[in-house]
């Protein structure tokens, strides 16, 4: 949703198929439980390229769906891939999500996926939800936590890749540890009945399709996405982020281990 | 089950108590899918004070179980718990993993949670278990991983202590993150058909049993447990430690979470 994911989230073609991975393996352990009624209508902010809106939409299918984003490029994505799974309950629009062009409780419902991280005012664009939010209506956020990775073997190097990625997101204004802030950034915007649930992935090798899509493709290509600004930076040196990174997919062979969780909840207004 | 156990899970009435709320608020997410058919013969391997015990015997009521722990005093306040329950399908008897005075092949079932991050040997101990199982009998085991804990606000002094607990269990010869590891030891061990799943514990304000039971009761509750070793060993200053449990707690107000994860494993021999 803001200009800043731009930096994080790229729009690489390996970028544009890892967001593709990440929702195929990912879709189930975090949209099952996520079905609107027939008629209702529904925001989702932040669609980016549309990787999460497809599921949204399918599971859906007599729900429509305004799904906006910031970037006119991403949109345009999100077009193609919308189209190419036949999801016609679909309208995109291109908005901020602090400066939505909707009235006061236009929505019954408003969605919100791997947004908040990026921002540097959640409680701002939680307001901003809330307002085109009907009363009682739902919200629906779904958030990552980088600080809860980690793998076997572990190695400080390892580590280290990690905490690069997730100083590279602070510096940029983000938070990639909101996931377990959902329930107080919830509550404290004024939603009740809050509800958060983790949504963990663990993955050993009786997983192998988890190994890639998740481990490697997922998690791994969104850490080496960053050497480059990690090291302009002089966050890390060459030598330790190779290794770390190297170690990372050392723990995708037979005898290694991989987690990570994920946060969802709901409320109402 | 070994005697470094008795330092890091001491017997103080408070650990006692500490050890019952473990088992009262965690017993649904550990134990809700374990079920020994009627006639089986089951042996808990370090069954310590019973706190687990009380729950398998009463989830598989026609299932006979024989539980041994290394500790005498912990076998005897075993059997106070187990009549206090009304369990009647238990026999504990005093025995060391590593030389367990069974025939082979003797159980259908093995069942170890908690033991293997105490022990300098795991693959050792899981060799000792295995040699006891009938072909085709299923092993159970159950561990947490220290390095999953998480919490917000997180702040580094919190965090350092729950490294002192890591860095003296390690000294003890044991391994707290062994929860990340269970795949490859019991895979490495020779049994098939392995399968471990996550058990996730998410706290928030939203769950004020679990806050107590959980948060408070089980986990600060265990850190603060090492306090004196801690400072003893020169880990970590008085000034640090104190902080960081007066921000643990402070992750159980209102708008904190806590986060932590056991991992259940199953295999055939």
């Amino acid at each position: 949703m803001s200009a800043e994911s731009a930096y994080v989230h790229g729009y690489s073609a390996r970028e544009a198929e890892r967001l593709g991975d990440q929702a195929g393996s990912l879709a189930h352990l975090l949209h099952n439980d996520t079905h609107y009624p027939a008629g209702s209508r529904v925001l989702e902010c932040g669609c980016g390229t549309g990787a999460q809106t497809v599921f949204l939409a399918s599971g859906s299918p007599e729900a429509h769906f305004t799904s906006v984003d910031l970037s006119a490029e991403s949109l345009e994505q999100a077009g193609t891939r919308l189209a190419a799974a036949g999801c016609r309950n679909v309208t995109l629009r291109q908005a901020d999500v602090f400066d939505l062009p909707f009235d006061d409780a236009s929505f019954d419902h408003v969605f919100v996926c791997f947004v908040l991280e990026h921002l540097a005012d959640p409680p701002g664009a939680l307001a901003s939800l809330r307002r085109v939010l009907r009363p009682a209506g739902s919200i629906t956020a779904i958030e990552g936590d980088h600080g809860s990775w980690y793998c076997h073997p572990q190695t400080a190097e390892a580590t280290r890749a990690v905490q690069c990625l997730m100083e590279i997101q602070a510096r940029l204004g983000g938070d990639s540890l909101i996931g377990r802030r959902l329930y107080p950034l919830l509550a404290a915007a004024g939603f009740r009945e809050v509800r958060v649930s983790p949504r963990m992935v663990y993955v050993d090798s009786s997983r192998p399709r988890q190994v890639e899509s998740f481990s490697k493709n997922t998690f791994i290509a969104m850490v080496e996405g960053v050497r480059h600004q990690a090291l302009s930076l002089g966050l890390v040196d060459a030598a330790t982020w190779d290794k770390g990174i190297a170690d990372m997919y050392r723990a995708t062979e037979a005898d290694g281990t991989f987690c990570y969780c994920f946060f969802k909840g709901t409320g109402l207004r």
